[in-house]
């Protein structure tokens, strides 16, 4: 898919590309299906900028104070508009290698959906109730940074330890049931001080911009280790991020208000913005022998808790965030079963298969299926997608 | 304290520190107590390992092959041996400031003991079980690197949102339940590769060394928050380490076995070698108005979970460890009160208090309170301590 309409003038996403006339990383827009390296364009730049630019990660560039990186985004959408730019500085996008877009330094994964908790609590425990912490605040746990990947990245199918279906005893080997997570995360550009709190007011300021995630989980090893610490290696074998980074500055034209609160939050979850979410639409489609299904529709502006909120919520303690942090929304999950952004809840943990266009039925995935994330705001403005393909396991070998 | 007998030739730990005449930070080691900056002695050494002595960290230090290492270790107790060097380089130990010796890339910390899974489940839920999980590998969560601190970095009171003790709402305000954590730490050195296992029996090559490590924890924000996703806010507010980190090496005539196990781990836990842990006496002294009474003593041997087997279970999935990481042993406890490594456990949850020396009453730490973590193996070799003394909340101002 070319996605060419989530990438207009009015999108200007960063990423990182090489390409061969750029064998080395380096910093990228797009525009349509056209990828500009930003160092080739005649930009009037401060140094601050230029050593960003220069970087192989987008880390130094997403530090840089708002008002400039306001600056830049006019300049690229001024110099992207002449055709004679384009023509001369664009490279086909099927023509460059996309990366990683960040050093991912920290990463939280939160619980931003009710309907997500009730919904993956129903499948686990057959009680459909909200955990007690969540209605006060975004519950989250830490993930794993160092195995973050760019979209593309094969995921191999991990081992691990899971319960037999005997509930007698417990198994080593293959995970049987590798899921995806429909997720999108903030990426933290200016840093706090250790010690110092973010106001809910002030989050905007830290985040540089959103990439869909795919928080790819491994059920039964989860099912079995959940308890009492949470999720840990069912979870960090792979997480997949898009390539391209939407800065908050794009998103502004789709703010939207979030659910209303049903329990007065804490002080400092008190948000003076109304439109302190985003109408960003989500899809996933599993792509299974060259058939692909949408099996989930969902909208970011369900979500009971914002990215702000999280921002308030990581820092509240006095725990600093870094320039790369992710902190991320958890599952994006709607009421209906079209409307659920992993299988756990679909399939209500395996005990029932959805059907795919062909008529094949999927629990869990196989070998072979990729799952594709996509996020489109409308107007010229979306992420493009996430994808990865399930690789068998490598054998253990002793 | 001084710790002189902690730091005999035998030991030769790492660290980072500065003093007047080395204002930039730099690679320390430390004999009794004089400390020396690495690059002020005439050591051969290779470029590397030149290089990485000019780092502001220990990351590039600890990456570099062990047999390298294990050179410079005997270059480093042949030259300090020699009491002209000593008397021209060494710096007394209370002339240097020690900072945090790495940068801590990831961090997972696992609950090593089953008597600390014992006790503390007890004390939260009232049920003395093991978590299904535990008894087959070591269970962890991701604890928070950004919020790590050397030893000696006061531990502000966190805010948080807690239940209310009649049971009916919660609050948001200064944590009432500030516990420390006594645990010790492996760091990375050599790294592992995106979807690549470390076997257990080859777990040691990637280990540069230990260090103490204080879980600081919010006992009321942690009973909220546990369920479903395990500790977040109640940990992340801080964490500390030794300004010290003891390489295996040193650690080797102290190898000692750890409890047999109980039931038959996973074949990728089957570690060949027995003496996998090691003898390290541990204790925590609390400091109150300039009274200190030790309130605990345990052995790292105790725990049923060894370095070992964490960077097996960190990597059996496919997730990589970075030079820099992390993995934590969880609480050492053992069977009786004054075995624990925690208040939670020795005070059942703040159901019960500690006699201190001059016979006030400890619960939870309040505003002044230290927590000295020491651990020490024996015969010149030992980490010297890591301390926090609890200071007031930073007030919420909206």
């Amino acid at each position: 898919m070319s996605f060419s309409n989530h990438f207009s003038i009015k999108n200007i996403p960063y990423g990182i590309a090489t390409s061969s006339s750029h064998p080395e990383k380096a910093v990228v827009t797009r525009v349509h299906d056209h990828v500009f390296f930003l160092s080739d364009l005649p930009i009037q730049a401060s140094e601050e900028i230029k050593r960003a630019l220069a970087q192989t990660t987008l880390n130094a560039l997403a530090s840089i104070p708002k008002d400039k990186l306001g600056e830049l985004r006019s300049s690229l959408q001024k110099l992207l508009t002449d055709e004679q730019t384009v023509t001369k500085h664009g490279v086909p996008v099927d023509q460059v290698q996309l990366h990683l877009p960040i050093e991912v330094r920290g990463f939280t994964d939160f619980s931003c959906s009710k309907q997500h908790l009730l919904n993956a609590g129903e499948a686990s425990t057959g009680r459909r109730i909200l955990p007690p912490a969540s209605v006060h605040y975004p519950i989250g746990y830490g993930g794993r940074a160092s195995s973050v990947r760019v979209s593309g990245t094969p995921v191999v199918r991990p081992y691990g330890v899971y319960q037999n279906e005997s509930g007698e005893g417990v198994t080593f080997g293959p995970s049987q049931g590798v899921d995806f997570e429909l997720e999108l995360a903030a990426i933290i550009g200016k840093p706090s001080k250790f010690g110092e709190r973010v106001a809910v007011k002030d989050a905007d300021d830290h985040i540089f911009g959103l990439v869909l995630l795919n928080d790819w989980s491994a059920r039964d090893v989860q099912k079995l280790e959940m308890m009492p610490l949470g999720p840990n290696n069912s979870k960090s074998f792979h997480t997949s991020i898009s390539p391209w980074v939407v800065t908050l500055e794009a998103l502004e034209p789709f703010e939207a208000p979030p659910p209303p609160k049903e329990t007065a939050p804490a002080a400092f979850l008190k948000d003076p913005k109304e439109k302190s979410s985003y109408d960003i639409s989500l899809a996933v489609d599993v792509i299974r022998k060259g058939v692909s299904t949408t099996v989930c529709k969902a909208q970011l502006s369900w979500m009971y808790w914002t990215f702000r909120d999280l921002v308030a919520q990581q820092t509240i303690n006095g725990c600093n965030v870094n320039t790369g942090d992710l902190l991320a929304t958890g599952t994006v999950s709607g009421l209906e079963d079209h409307e659920h952004g992993c299988l756990l809840e679909t399939t209500m943990g395996g005990k029932k298969s959805v059907k795919l266009s062909d008529g094949q039925d999927l629990v869990w995935l196989q070998d072979g299926d990729e799952a594709r994330l996509t996020g489109f705001c409308g107007d010229g403005v979306g992420f493009g997608d996430v994808t990865g393909v399930i690789t068998p396991a490598t054998p253990f070998e002793g």
